[in-house]
Parts: structure tokens; C-alpha cells; sequence
């Protein structure tokens, strides 16, 4: 089965949306973006190809999103399933909110034009407070993720900032940690931010052999030692953690969100 | 206009969905996400919220994604106007995959559980070779983006990584670049690889005050000069660019993949 995700914009509604129903089946998928379709020549080179793959027996399957009456009307002249993901929800909304929809209104993904991302900064400010490089702006941090290393700090962080303009921080808890009781102090005064990551040691194991094979530092003793130290901390600290070891990155940060009542805003 | 966003899962495709259809109606409008809704209870705890609030004369929306049917029928009784988001599109893709759809089947947006995420080996990669750090990996990227500080690079890069696992490398150009002939010795091995980043001088000279103010680096005398080279160096060496100064984040990774032939690989 082959799968067009086609859009005069980014294509990512159509991606996100076509991969989110498809992923209801068990079917083999090979799937192809095409973004930016904006001219009827485009359309047209577009269905001739799809048709031709067709023709010669693909099992072909097209979710789209255009404005343009002309240009939508030619890709769902393709012979084969064609999909509009705005489709017929269009009507109702416009009879539930009074208005009238105006294509040329449909805002892109992300920021406005001109107006300067605030994920911008966000991403800023993660990159800069990674791995505890830079403690003296955690009272700017919207969160600081604690974790041991390798245990989904930093692709976290920058998801939260990317997606959703959230400063987080974070901070990597050492065995240094560990020979202090309690936490350590530039964490005290933010103990409200706090957020607790953790892995099995087995999954940490092996994530840090991929780094660092043969190394203490990805043992599985070790890995063991640190994670009973660092859930251990938590507990005692009573700060709030969530296990990463089979949670996708997306999970693990809308999952923190809630968790820790953070508004998403995308934007 | 108060619109909820509400999942069994992480409310994403909901929320991507959902924002891009609404982005069809000039109304101004106060969104909140409920992920991980998974039991009646949680189900009725959200009606009575909902309720309440159309009862003291709010106007609301909800989009849900929710497998569960008695779980979803809660969710469609609100007093409100309730859409399934993959709704009546379900019924015809069975009919034209010739598979029933599965609800367990259902895959979280992100890795499969216990596989460990590609994306987060490029996350790394993005960051190892942000800048110019190390350009000894050059030949392991998809993608090398170069630019004048502040045109955008590292977001871009950051961006492939998370969403497409593409690793993309970024080079800073800078003014020592520009008093040699032609490109960087370490750039014109992997010619093919390379991308430019440009942007409005005003514009650069907004994004570099709001970070050294009153600099040299900030001034529009410097912004103009760097971005005037940086433009002539492309057109000399015929490396393909972009002006991001009006785009989001998203536009421009997705131009950019598009033009550099980088397939999308959602995971």
C-alpha cells in the first residue's frame, strides 16, 4: 500500500492525521509527503504519476489538504482513494461557531509571519540550561527534569520547547548526588519545578553500551546502582517521576505536562 | 470560544488536527488538552466540567480521538459539539485497505515500545555537530545547514532530528569565511550535503539585539554586510537556500527537505 500525504502547506495535518488512521490497520504502508502543491501543473504531474502507479497494479491511498477549489479537485480526480482530512467537518464547524470558514485565514504551523517564535527562546533556553550546564536560570524554567544520564532529559526538554514554547531545564543527577543526603542545594530552591525521569536498567544497560561499550559508566551494575539511587531520591523527595523506558518521546513529554499541570500552547 | 482537545493517547493528533481546522475561522479561541483519558470515570469527570461550563453560557468545541466506545460515548453526550476525529473516515478506509480496523492495533505517535527511537540518535547527532562543534562527523549527516548566526540553523536542525530522524549537521558562516575565496576547506567535501539559511537584515538585526543589544554583532550596518555575503557565497557556489524570515519552524524544514530530496520518515 502506498500513501501520498499531499498539502499546499507543510503536509504535516495530512501526516499526522493519515499515519494516526492508518496506524488502526495492520497493513504494510509505504508512505511519500508532497508538500507545497500549489499550481493545477503541479496537480496534474501529481495525479498522472498516481495514476500510472495504478494502472500498473499499486494499491495507492492519498490524504490532502488544499484550499483551492481547482487544485483540490484535480488531486481527488486521481484514480484512487482519495481523502480530504478537512473533508466534511468543514460545514458542521462553521454551523457550530456562526462563521463562515475562509481558507485564505488558514494559518501555517508554527508562528505568523514576522512575528518572532517564542519556541525560538524556549529552545534557546533548553539548549543552554542542558545538562545542568547553566543553574543560575532555573528560576526562569517552566520545569528542571532530574535523571540520571541516558535517561531522556535532553530530548525532552527539547520537545517541550519545540512544540510547545515550555522553558524546561535540566539536570543530570550524578553518584555525587547520591554521597549528599537529600537534594542537591541549587535544586532545593526550585523544588516545585522538579520532574524525575527514570529507565529500567536493563533498557539504561543498553542505551549506554551503544555510547560507551565496556565502559563502568554503562555496566549493568551500574546502571542498576543509579537507577535504585536516583528512584530512591525521588521517593524520599517526594518528587513526582515517570517511568521513560517504553514511552515514546511524545508520550513522555505530554504525560509530564499533565503531570506537572503545564498549559500546552501550540503555536 | 473554549475548545477541548481530548485523547485516550497523547491528544497530539487531536490538538494537530483540531488547530489546523480551526485555523479555517477568525475567532478567537481559549484551547485545553485532555491526554491520557482513559476510564469512564475520567470520562464523566470531564461531561460534568463541560456541562457546567455550557450551562453558565460558554461556547465550546471538542475533538476526540478516543478507541474505547462506551468511553467515547460519554464524550460525545456533552452538551456541546463533539467531533470524532477520525469519525466517519474510519468506514471507508477499511472498505478500501479491505481490513477491519483495529483500535488495539493503534501505535502511540513515536517508537514502538522497547524499540529504541532513531530520532534520538539524531537529537544527538544535531547537537554534537550543532555550530560547527564537530565537523570531523560531517560525513555521517543527511543534511548540513549553513547560515550567519541567529538565521535559524540550529532549531531547523533540531527539528529534522525530532520529527523525521534526520541527522542534520550546522555550520556557522562567519566573517573569516568570507575573506577566503569560496567555501570552508571542511564544506567542499561534502558539497551535495550543504544548505543555506538566509534572512532579512532588518530582521537579523531584531533577533541580535533582543540578544547582545547595542553590539556591533546586533548592528544593521553588520547584519546587512554578513547576510549580503553569505547570499553571494550561495549564488557563487550554487548551494540551494531559503530566506526564513518569514517562516515557522516547520515551513522551513519541510522546504527544506523538499528541496534537498530528503524523504519524511514519520516514526
Amino acid at each position: 500500500m502506498k500513501v501520498y500525504f499531499v498539502s499546499d502547506g507543510t503536509a504535516i495535518t495530512a501526516e499526522v492525521f493519515g499515519s494516526a488512521m492508518l496506524s488502526f490497520f495492520e497493513v504494510d504502508i509505504i508512505t511519500k509527503s508532497v508538500p507545497f502543491l500549489s499550481t493545477k501543473d503541479q496537480a496534474n504531474g501529481l495525479k498522472q504519476q498516481i495514476d500510472l502507479e495504478v494502472e500498473q497494479g499499486a494499491s495507492v491511498l492519498v490524504f490532502y489538504t488544499i484550499s483551492d477549489q481547482s487544485i483540490s479537485d484535480i488531486v481527488q480526480s486521481c484514480q484512487c482513494h482519495c481523502y480530504n482530512v478537512f473533508g466534511d467537518m468543514l460545514s458542521p464547524i462553521e454551523q457550530a461557531l456562526g462563521v463562515k470558514a475562509q481558507p485564505s485565514a488558514q494559518k501555517a504551523h508554527g508562528m505568523k509571519a514576522g512575528v518572532y517564535d517564542g519556541r525560538i527562546d524556549a529552545i534557546n533556553y533548553a539548549l543552554a540550561n542542558d545538562d545542568g550546564a547553566s543553574i543560575k536560570n532555573f528560576d526562569q524554567a517552566d520545569i528542571i527534569l532530574l535523571g540520571v544520564s541516558r535517561s531522556g532529559k535532553t530530548p525532552t526538554s527539547l520537545y517541550l520547547a519545540m512544540q510547545y514554547g515550555i522553558r524546561a531545564a535540566n539536570y543530570p543527577i550524578t553518584e555525587d548526588d547520591f554521597s549528599s543526603a537529600g537534594l542537591p542545594k541549587v535544586l532545593k530552591l526550585h523544588k516545585k519545578k522538579l520532574f524525575g525521569l527514570t529507565i529500567d536498567p536493563q533498557r539504561l544497560h543498553e542505551i549506554r553500551t551503544g555510547r560507551m561499550a565496556q565502559s563502568k559508566y554503562a555496566s549493568f551494575r551500574q546502571c542498576r546502582y543509579e537507577i535504585e539511587e536516583v528512584e530512591s531520591l525521588y521517593r524520599q523527595e517526594r518528587i513526582p517521576s515517570l517511568n521513560s523506558t517504553t514511552l515514546s518521546v511524545e508520550e513522555i513529554s505530554t504525560k509530564v505536562m499533565a503531570e506537572m499541570n503545564l498549559e500546552r500552547h501550540r503555536q
